[in-house]
């Protein structure tokens, strides 16, 4: 009945659509919620045509029609033209959880987080690296603590991670692809706002993206956090935020998915990003609540607002 | 007393305090504030000292303390710094008007924002092209109608309008301080959400900020929004903004300070920005209300986001 769509009750699989079936979607989204016994894979929103054992449609409004049952949908296309999406769906009575970042703008962002608000429907605006397993201890340390720096790290190569993905070198993504990342585990440990002072861009100057980035930025307290964006990294890759209090510092590494409190490794929960991200999915639409925090967003922008450009080597897939 | 601090009654002279004396503060706060019978000019805050005819202090607590009849502030400091001088007057019981734009980040910006929200006190964070006579008659004018297009042009040039100011080039700023204005109109005028498809800006190659952009937009209702921003312009300088609808064509000229349809100038109020912004303070202060929109900053923040950059010639102060 049209009345319990978007409600469905503790304990009853949410029968959930997937829109954009394309790598995130196959690797992540697609086997969590087969694991997770809060929902239910029901259908498939796909322009090109998708095979996952589920009925597939090409718009949401042909998905609801057929798919009565569904109360939900993961959106994982790309973050261009979601606002679009987000409102059909909310328009159908349906919760969503959104892929990071939001969108492809902050004005689309800041109207999708609009949209929802008032819809009645659950709008999650997801960043999947807040679920890594060390990042709410980290919050905990840091917690009443007077800190004296930070550090982030974070530095992949891009021939690795995104082999031959030209889109990355589109304007407006490149190294802050992961280190967006990175930002949305600091904006969650440190006292809000985290804000910057400066930035520095390197562009290859074959590329419409920067390659490398340099942040500083100062958080609620003062606190100097130093950053460092690389995607041009050979030889062992680095995820890491290291945050120093007295004598004491907090390593976060692997992402968050590791944690040592002076060289000494902490124990932490083994649970996936993934499958975080959707038990707290069923949380908020148990609560009727929606969790969208553009702040990592923001910086990236400001980043790119305030950054000073540098021009460095042709960068070759091959080189 | 205390307690009627930022809650002066209509009719009650406002005591205002004018807080960085610099161009902007002296060419448009200062006359204006003289030329309004709300307001009454009480003091300024200025590290450089200020000679205005008024008691003058060096930071805001001073200034309170001396002036405890002072209800209210204007902020006309540079943008970067804005949301310590901001907190500090929330926290003193001040009603705040800030320059545009806000602040020199989208994170300040939201967290001046946020302070606001709740404190009690009126945030009032002025856009002043948004009071030239011609915006609210041609916001009217487009309400209700089927827009097909609308174009912007705004071109100037800075070595008439900022002779020799190196801080114009300083990364971040460059073109979009005149344009940000364009972007404070369209955004009032055209139905919300505005959101960025593309965006092209032009460096000068011997400096960190655009000299030109242009932007691709999209308005709620599909609108095509060209914008085209120049601060390289010799000989007539325009601040245009054209909406065609049918066969009708409205044209703001002179940043708003006047409107044709169809080629006929149309009557317009004869007032000034400044008296109107103080006129709105006013009001908001009655009201006990805020204003704030960064929806301007953020297609800005967006344009750096999204642009594709381009090198271009040189730039000369007496090219």
């Amino acid at each position: 009945m049209a009345s319990t769509v978007g409600n469905a009750a503790p304990g009853k699989p949410i029968a959930i659509a997937v829109v954009g079936i394309g790598k995130i979607a196959r690797d992540q989204h697609l086997p969590t919620i087969a694991g997770n016994d809060r929902f239910r894979f029901a259908a498939t929103v796909s322009l090109s045509g998708a095979n996952e054992g589920v009925p597939t449609f090409k718009t949401i409004p042909e998905m609801v029609a057929a798919c009565p049952d569904v109360s939900a949908v993961a959106i994982c296309t790309p973050p261009r033209g979601r606002l679009a999406l987000i409102r059909e769906a909310l328009a159908h009575g349906l919760d969503v959880l959104v892929e990071k970042p939001p969108a492809a703008t902050l004005s689309e962002a800041e109207a999708i987080a609009a949209a929802a608000s008032g819809s009645g429907r659950v709008l999650y605006a997801t960043w999947h690296s807040r679920a890594a397993p060390g990042v709410e201890p980290a919050r905990e340390w840091v917690s009443g603590r007077n800190l004296d720096k930070v550090t982030v790290a974070w530095k992949e190569d891009v021939r690795v991670w995104h082999p031959g993905q030209e889109w990355i070198w589109e304007p407006g993504i490149g190294v802050f692809d992961p280190g967006i990342n990175a930002l949305s585990i600091l904006t969650r440990v440190l006292p809000a706002p985290l804000l910057l002072d400066e930035a520095t861009l390197g562009f290859p100057e074959n590329k419409a993206a920067p390659i490398e980035a340099a942040l500083k930025l100062t958080d609620a307290a003062g606190v100097p956090v130093e950053v460092d964006f690389n995607f041009d990294q050979r030889g062992p890759q680095t995820w890491e935020i290291a945050i120093t209090s007295g004598d004491d510092t907090l390593r976060l590494t692997h992402g968050g998915g590791k944690m040592e409190l002076n060289a000494v490794e902490q124990p932490l929960s083994s649970e996936g990003e993934y499958p975080r991200l959707y038990a707290r999915f069923a949380e908020l639409i148990d609560a009727r609540q929606s969790e969208v925090d553009l702040s990592p967003f923001r910086l990236v922008a400001d980043a790119f607002l305030l950054g000073r450009r540098t021009t460095l080597a042709a960068f070759d897939w091959n080189g």
